[in-house]
């Protein structure tokens, strides 16, 4: 079923003044869950809004935490998250990026001890629509081996990175396994292959059953050793530059909280800069495509026809979910 | 075969000053050489030094150009490669990084006109060398379909981060596609399957065959669609942070030349920093081994071991490239 954004929204707010938060910012929460929904991230909007109030319940999120300053030097800044809001956190760092790069081209904000970010491409399309560049990446709890272990313990660390457009932004968002262990979840549940190969079976070979790397635990990293060695430099970076807990930290730990994050603005100068974003895009939709009649899309240019279609025709809502939701 | 690293050092300087090097440039020049052939990296030493030679003779590299400023703002620097020796431009640049994250925390220079940078990864132990996070990547020319296309219109745009250790930087150097052209001729001519898929043959099938990548041209992103996007976002933020030349402006132009390329430094702060990556390092170690008796290594370690081992015992070379080269 499909549900008015403003009343999903409304919902959300609803429930977090329930649970002591503010009202700014119960509605700038509830904000960035109905923007997920609405554009198609169910998992990290109206799917994930319960373990968020849960996470409320149990005082790993603690509602009226602001983050405050630890440290820095010139353009970059060490910030503590105070184990507040992982969206409202994230959301200040990035203003505070962007404020660094309107100052001096480039600004570097790192948080410890912030909670997840739910769709890290919020903070990219928030840097693109300031017209900055945006560059953001997470740590999380191990839920991947790394290359040639069969352990977890590397985090899929998600990595975003915009760029401003004025026919919409370019936004990459992309946790650094190859399927999310959400996605390998749906697969499951409807019975169905995955596409491509995302992790191992218990034999150790590639496989593309959910439930069979489900079980092994061995998740793949995007490019085999690469992505592993990717996801390890993220982590790494993370907890440098904000001095907080890395994702061995995080693992044992317990649930997932107190997480390290670092976001990045720059700011684009040059005469030359819309028509050679257009130049990029135009020559890569020039392949032509594998599916007659198919089309090569860009990072972003999806979740852009689904935001329309969201606002147009109303947001896509689990029934069950919804329903569990004006419960709470 | 192997040879003393000065050897190798010394037979590419001859070389490069009957070119119109000066004597330091031609010094640089080989002793980067030499160093990607100890680091084990022959692809981007030895085996490459000839089609360098010819790229200066040709006239796409020039020997004595200098890069300049062309404009800047803050800790954010722009710089006209002028088509000198990419390796040159590309160490004056992180150079100019490491200065302005020196003063500033963080500094990013992108630069224009430049030339193919041979192995990233001596730019990201530049960094690290100076006590410094360092992150570059580069354009390429296309190779490389974007996701759900057949022809190449992206490039495998290397990207480099780097992490100083006491003990050993983290040094992670990876392309975009998952094999590169080089591996799959190597793999073809030893009449060898990849490892893994590296792309699809001329039925749109995964494949392990080199042969049939090489004769569909469809090599693999990295993580599929998701390096196809991230290939797309490197090239679009060196191209317009540059105002240089896109993957589809190079790859028009003919031989690979003129690409683009960003450097950013980063200054790490914090008491812990050492521990927490000794932490992150031991924790990954700690995954038991998918093969009893193996390793989990981080990014750059086995670089290291090479390069002990290179300096102890002599640099292994391709014995007939060793003659070409002693003949050039």
């Amino acid at each position: 079923m499909t549900i008015p954004f403003e009343k999903i929204k409304a919902e959300f707010k609803r429930v977090l003044l329930s649970l002591n938060f503010s009202d700014s910012k119960a509605d700038e929460c509830a904000q960035i869950f109905a923007e997920n929904s609405r554009d198609g991230v169910h998992t990290h909007g109206l799917n994930r809004f319960p373990t968020f109030v849960q996470y409320v319940k149990d005082g790993y999120v603690v509602p009226d935490a602001e983050p405050t300053k630890e440290g820095g030097f010139g353009s970059l800044e060490q910030w503590n998250g105070n184990l507040g809001p992982g969206m409202l956190n994230a959301r200040f760092c990035m203003d505070r990026a962007i404020g660094l790069a309107t100052e001096s081209g480039i600004g570097c904000v790192a948080i410890k001890n912030t909670n997840h970010w739910m769709r890290g491409g919020t903070y990219g399309w928030q840097a693109a629509d300031a017209g900055m560049i945006g560059l953001c990446f997470t740590n999380t709890i191990a839920n991947m081996p790394p290359w040639g272990g069969i352990d977890p313990r590397l985090g899929n660390n998600p990595l975003i990175i915009a760029v401003p457009r004025k026919n919409g932004h370019v936004v990459l968002d992309m946790a650094i396994s190859q399927y999310s262990i959400g996605k390998l979840n749906f697969y499951k549940s409807k019975g169905e292959q995955l596409p491509l190969p995302g992790g191992y079976d218990t034999d150790g070979k590639l496989s593309t059953d959910p439930t069979a790397i489900l079980e092994s635990g061995r998740v793949l990293p995007v490019g085999f050793w690469k992505g592993s060695g990717l996801s390890l430099v993220l982590d790494l970076l993370a907890t440098v530059l904000s001095q907080g807990r890395p994702t061995a930290a995080i693992t044992n730990g317990g649930p997932e909280s107190g997480v390290s994050q670092v976001f990045i603005a720059i700011k684009p100068t040059g005469a030359q800069t819309e028509s050679l974003v257009e130049e990029i895009i135009a020559y890569s939709k020039s392949s032509r495509p594998e599916k007659e009649g198919a089309a090569i899309y860009y990072p972003g240019e999806n979740t852009l026809r689904t935001r329309e279609k969201s606002l147009m025709e109303g947001v896509w809502v689990d029934e069950k979910i919804w329903e569990k939701v004006k419960n709470l």
